[in-house]
């Protein structure tokens, strides 16, 4: 077995995930490390070991596996067959591991817990966007997901051919019906959002009824916010906002389909003509996908 | 509306929570906190918001939705309904919240995240509970969870009815087949693991086979490990190892099956008479549980 | 002296505030407190003290200041007389401490540290502002930032009247020469950004030349970036790009000057018709305002 | 280019470098790291850089810029052509990078943004050092820095020429007036501060007039503090507290001026003979020296 | 010198040690680190180390002394010449480091206060351990442990041979008097806690008299707990709970002997046949084992 | 019972005590809290308990047990009888706790972990302190403390009557054999250092012999170092050493002995008439002193 570096993944910088990786490392050692390999190896025993798909799906998190095996001690070489965002077939190698078999297993389940998971998440996110292909609509995720994730499985998205909403509460304006009620008016919480932003933070606004959508139309060009969310609506009800903003003079605003979406839903929503279609199950719901590691002690 | 202080949870201590909630918290203010709610609100203005389930379930994770609310300030009031591990029909309140508007929108996101995440999973838990409850197995969960989130998901398998496995590498034996290929055998592998292990760490081996697990049974009470666990066994074949352990002479060993339970499966294995049932599922894949925040803004 | 609690500023929430402060306070603390206040004063003594401003400028920091003394111990009471973004005159009061001498005095450096630094930088960022009040100009920020202090640094620069330019690599794309060289020229550039970017993140190029801007203002509408940042540009060229922009069809481009600006040269590049002007200076070198703390302890 | 290992400061140890330059990366790259590259450059492409000075001054922090760059990822290399405390010319190179284009330009900011801000202090610092270098005064700090930056903060006053006063509450005592109040005069609070002291805790006491100067030069050798600091005083005021210590039977105190010090006033009050002069401009004020990273990429 | 790699114990794995040691490391260094050394010493000097016993015992820390030297710079090497657990002579070599004479100083202290506390305690440890060694009882630890060190205590207390007792309040079940008076007796609380434990985790009962003793040894294999402590006993009540232990029907309970063991009653109490004798002197009050580290500087 | 707040110590501030304790908590409640407390006792039992000496010594840590309770949860009470440094004698009650039983039981051990082992301290230094008490001579720490408890460590010795030596390599210089080898003499390391010392940094010299102290008495005044500790010297030899400084014209050095001080050895030492005595064993190998709580549950 030949083992090469796997280059980091330009997206998800070392920095990002040093920290998580040693969380998770200490949460599973606890206080006395694996104490059944302890008891069962002696320190000399070498292994290799491959990790496997066990499902068809999408690879994500092989540098949070790498720094797994990394971090545990000094000892172990880990190269990837593949890279994140590649295709997998059950029984495929995603990536190899092999040095001395006591750190081996004691990082076996933190690796596979991450790239279990993210993987879920990229495979998810493709089953969506392929089944829209054929659309220029786009998959995107939400701020719905697990505490202490939210970069991995925003990167798990994009792995999966989804796009990125906000990373948070502060990187762009998301004006809700909450924010409408108080300010009196769709229009006067976008001119509040306007007033508010810098030059580089994008607004987004949703609207539940096509009157609201009419009535941002009507606004001028500069007065307009980027990004138009339209919560829930049937496809007819979508079709005809895609119309609306085709029509509009100047720039038209950028259209994002949300709620309920699901696998057998997406096709419709997506053929409407909307530029986004939001997903929260992505992140918050996603089952892992099957991957497991085979290891041979000499 | 009356506010009453929320009884913290006696085993999910306050020093559990405060740490993991602090950093969800960071995770989504970001560098400039909910620029969409300073644009749009007034400092001054209060809100009164109710928790609702919107579908049924057992929810999990109050005490952290809780947190949430008062790390992000002095100044909100928050009181439960009810308390984790309760049962919740749409559109039942589970919580309420008071304050200024802009702290409460400012933590609703994250608060919901803990609640709906181990929600979905208390409610799996119990799902898989209910299903059994006509024998004596319960359901317990595996180390297959998601990084950083352990205890909680742990603690929210406690709350759906179900028991807990091992919390980490460190707190008891689990002899899997690595470990009694490279001992030599299974009956070497629990002979090393007792010679390991202290007084008060129970001990755990895997077998894939009625002969391994009868090579146990032929050991005396002493020699013998607290727990077998039969690995992707035919309910007939499970059956055939609950009556082998109640044949031998002395104090039986505890019986787990495990291996791709569903809640299809779990009925048919139960029946076998096996005490334990684990499932991986339960903290890797679980859905979220829908649960909601409904503001009314003064 | 009456004290009444501080309202939390609604853009620095209290866990944004909280960490940051309990390391200011353990750097200044070391290993043993403040040993000249244990040597000389009583437990017991008693003190009030008033924070004075000892120059005129624009205040900014007070919830650091407060989260100083509160983390010290619970014992002191803290009050202000203003609010972030006040002007200050010499000898005003802009808050006042009160309660254990030892424990106020142990607290007073950090306190000040923070206050007389941001309001350092919500002085500058004022002095910009009222400059160029006459036109439609906004001072904005720039990513030349001390270490661990962009939130803060930011946060006074609004204060100031500034707006904030993007708040790390993440949450907006600038394109700068580097990145136009790789990609052969800055419509390819942008042409890259747009097919990478979210519909939530803007897009910012920056040019040297008007020859670079005119290849800008050809794009379409919907092919275009947001912003043009117009690099170390004389007056008369940024005029020059202005009334380009003015004539272009369709939605113009908002215009970012940036390179050296000082008090003196604001003026003369406001006056063109730019939109935004960014300095480096107000984060990186504006210097500290001085305010003192003045204490009577009984 | 040949790239050769930069000797570690030996006054600036590694795990005091490595968690602030962790914090400052991460601060940057946000929750998705550098977008903008990662949208316009290939994970191939590799670099060479240059840092470059744009000013003269005396440099600090490389081992900072280092760090920032080893921590990105494993793969840049880094060198410096002069070492920190070096003299700079416009245009002169400090250091080069080389590596992925991706990752030197992810840490750029980060790393100039610690160069400039110690290059700043360490030039403030030599300028004061040669006003006064036909002297025997020094220049020393106080313990006005930027909060999580005094460390680094010290050094570079260091690197700089000057001489580090206390490092925090803990390690040397400093009476002021607010003690002596309570004490009930100088010479109680310097007695109530020998009490106290262990025999490695230097004691200095801040007198505003030369009555109270005198009255600690009447007590014997043993009584005295190890430090007068005479504040706010002119420099014929000054120059007769110099006098006086002068002619004091024994081993005279350390004379440290305070308060106020410039450019301009400096030299006139180190000629009157004291032996340091402590500024907290240096640490709270010194603007930031132009340094700028040149890239050229392939 | 040769020098080569330490190899890590398996069961003190890597991201157990880094952290502490990192910390240890900074709260020695402070602000400024050695300054001491920066005053003598050319950052170019060489130097060797051994690390020598002074006294006889066990030794336990070379890979926390090891960390120590690696973390304070890349320069240093180092090799032991034993492994922990081993037996170690007055002027016996037991490490070697090399490297920059400034690196070595500035970590030996950080280095030797991990290995003279451990290696007390593994010393104690063994002292024990030997004089009960013509019995089948084995020495173990309690939850007695200095704040931040228990897993290291617990590591050291395996390497001179003893075994650990639980790792923390939630790794086992230990009931004791308050738990009985609650419950309304022995048996009561022994079957709260049987329908609260899952199936891995060990329960033990503490009993101050052979009456409860005997009412747990009339409960049936299945209701027992795992383990008794017999609280403060006389060796004759000792082994009279021996006798009552082996005659009982089934599979006995574990017994461990507690309360104010010495080296002295240690003999006579394990001579009574108990399993397991438990001390909380051994991680609370054994006195460090006197190791130092002799250099030589080039 | 009547609960008081007990007033923090003032060189103990509150951020110095949070951190730790709350990492003594999270090591002890581990992933699932006090299992035991959990399946015996029910969540709303209420109780009291006293905190009692079961050795004469004298006190250290209350602070910190009090902050093992707060934060273990908002509902206990606690108050302390006496305050850290006071003399106690078996049978007296420390201090009083009450509320929620499960909550009290979870923190106990914690808070007797700082108490015991910081009393302990207190006390083996009290009984050093007293045993010279009709001398001058003071008892002194040094750096051979606990990984993390240094801070606490050095205060438990200031509790007990002693003084503090350095509390890091960063806040005084103390010039060892190595140092002096390399520089090439006694004089010339005391040389070194006064050039490379601030004014605020003392400096302490370690001597082997009178020859290498006689030449440091040579010196002036300016010249000598502040401290010179005279290394495992026979009582004779300090008092020659004593009789040699108190002959030197103009001011004498402090002198301090060092090397294997016991209770036995240490009146001999400091009858010589050096000034401080410093010992490791307080730090690193004094017995804790036994405390117990007694609860009743109601």
């Amino acid at each position: 077995m030949t083992l090469t570096p796997l280059l980091a993944q330009p997206d998800l910088p070392r920095p990002l995930i040093d920290e998580i990786v040693r969380s998770a490392l200490l949460e599973d050692l606890g206080r006395a490390g694996d104490v059944t390999s302890q008891a069962c190896l002696s320190p000399d025993a070498q292994a290799e070991a491959v990790i496997r798909a066990r499902q068809p799906g999408v690879v994500a998190g092989l540098p949070l596996a790498q720094a797994s095996f990394r971090q545990i001690g000094d000892h172990l070489a880990f190269a990837a067959d593949i890279s994140d965002g590649a295709r997998i077939e059950p029984g495929q190698v995603v990536a190899r591991v092999a040095g001395p078999a006591l750190l081996l297993l004691s990082a076996e389940r933190v690796a596979l817990n991450f790239l279990t998971h993210l993987s879920g998440i990229a495979t998810a996110t493709a089953r969506f966007a392929e089944a829209i292909a054929h659309t220029d609509a786009k998959v995107t995720c939400t701020r719905k997901t697990l505490p202490g994730l939210r970069a991995l499985q925003k990167y798990a998205v994009r792995k999966g051919g989804g796009s990125n909403h906000r990373f948070g509460l502060d990187d762009a304006i998301l004006i809700k019906d909450n924010h409408i009620a108080v300010c009196g008016g769709v229009v006067e919480a976008v001119r509040a959002a306007k007033a508010y932003a810098g030059h580089l933070m994008a607004i987004e606004v949703e609207v539940d009824t096509l009157d609201q959508f009419a009535s941002i139309l009507q606004l001028t060009d500069m007065e307009r916010p980027d990004v138009v969310m339209l919560d829930n609506m049937a496809p007819e009800t979508l079709a005809e906002a895609v119309r609306m903003n085709r029509d509009v003079p100047g720039k038209p605003v950028t259209l994002e389909a949300s709620g309920g979406i699901t696998l057998q839903s997406i096709v419709g929503v997506a053929e409407t003509g909307v530029d986004y279609i939001s997903s929260g199950w992505l992140t918050s719901s996603a089952p892992a996908l099957d991957l497991g590691l085979d290891i041979e002690i000499r």
